[in-house]
């Protein structure tokens, strides 16, 4: 990334997503910035709508403190499991970090049953978001940044979560978070 | 508020704001809950934009974790400094148990001035968001519940500290919180 000249973003670190734009030479890091960057340079279908740009930027915090929050390490614990050695080394040293720990512990048993539950809650706060917006997508009828933002955490949970957990999640909140994937696939004409 | 037949809001407590509509009966407390009344009940002019419920619904904690988050303990300090004896037992007390503490320190010297600076800095960043706005309210061109939230505060900094705190405070951020706020009163016809 640094041959690529690519910027650093929170904390000076060197983080994925990084776009190089063939066509301008830009090259911009960040979900955020590499979305109101395209939303600014191809403004056809805008996935900030006309005056969210602020409110829009206070989604992904919003979500990620109550969805998982407080469930962090059995996410993390959960995440550590489909990662090869090096990797594993690297993630629980730079997670320790971001959390101001110093020892890993994995999350098991009660303790992860507990934060299961606790995860479960989360979810429930934000599908009341969903219904607060009278429509398919956080900002209504209006498919957004937000919802990219949802999907994108499906896909995580999907990747980490074993099967039976799976069909539990997705049992939640009348299958909303398998849904808002599948609507997010169906308006981007991707299949993630 | 009982005899009025109020519900209660977070933590079961009775608190202000709340309305009685003489045209239909309703009580609503919350002001939040108050605006989605009123836009529902008087659209003519609505104060949450289209689609912009769920996430217009993130802004007041957002403004207040960011804005005096860090310093809520200068603002209690000057806040109790206008009370009456019997409101400041009462303040004290109900505050204590919020912030999960047990002894009210007043905040004072040093610390004061140290919070004074991460309450500029806080301000840095809500005025980071009316930039990225790119008009004169936090959804750009249109008028919404988020700048009564900022304007509300204004007034309470004005009410709470003294006149060298606010020739400061006016001048942060190219004299923005003081327009705000007189940017609300001449979109609601008031004087506050």
């Amino acid at each position: 990334m640094k041959t690529l000249g690519a910027s650093t973003t929170e904390g000076d670190r060197y983080t994925l997503p990084v776009i190089k734009d063939p066509n301008t030479g830009s090259i911009v890091a960040e979900s955020l910035a590499i979305a109101e960057y395209l939303d600014k340079t191809y403004p056809e279908k805008p996935i900030i709508p006309r005056g969210a740009d602020a409110l829009i930027g206070l989604f992904e915090p919003a979500y990620c403190s109550v969805a998982y929050g407080n469930v962090v390490k059995l996410i993390l614990t959960k995440t550590l499991e489909i990662m090869n050695d090096s990797n594993r080394e690297y993630f629980i040293r730079t997670r320790l970090e971001l959390l101001g720990e110093t020892r890993w512990e994995t999350v098991s048993g009660e303790n992860a049953q507990q934060q299961w539950e606790e995860f479960r809650k989360g979810l429930d706060e934000i599908d009341k978001w969903y219904q607060k917006s009278g429509g398919k997508w956080i900002m209504g009828d209006t498919f957004s940044f937000a919802d990219m933002v949802v999907a994108c955490r499906t896909m995580w949970w999907n990747k980490i979560f074993d099967e039976e957990q799976l069909r539990e999640l997705h049992s939640w909140n009348g299958g909303r978070w398998a849904r808002v994937l599948a609507d997010v696939n169906a308006e981007c004409g991707t299949n993630l």
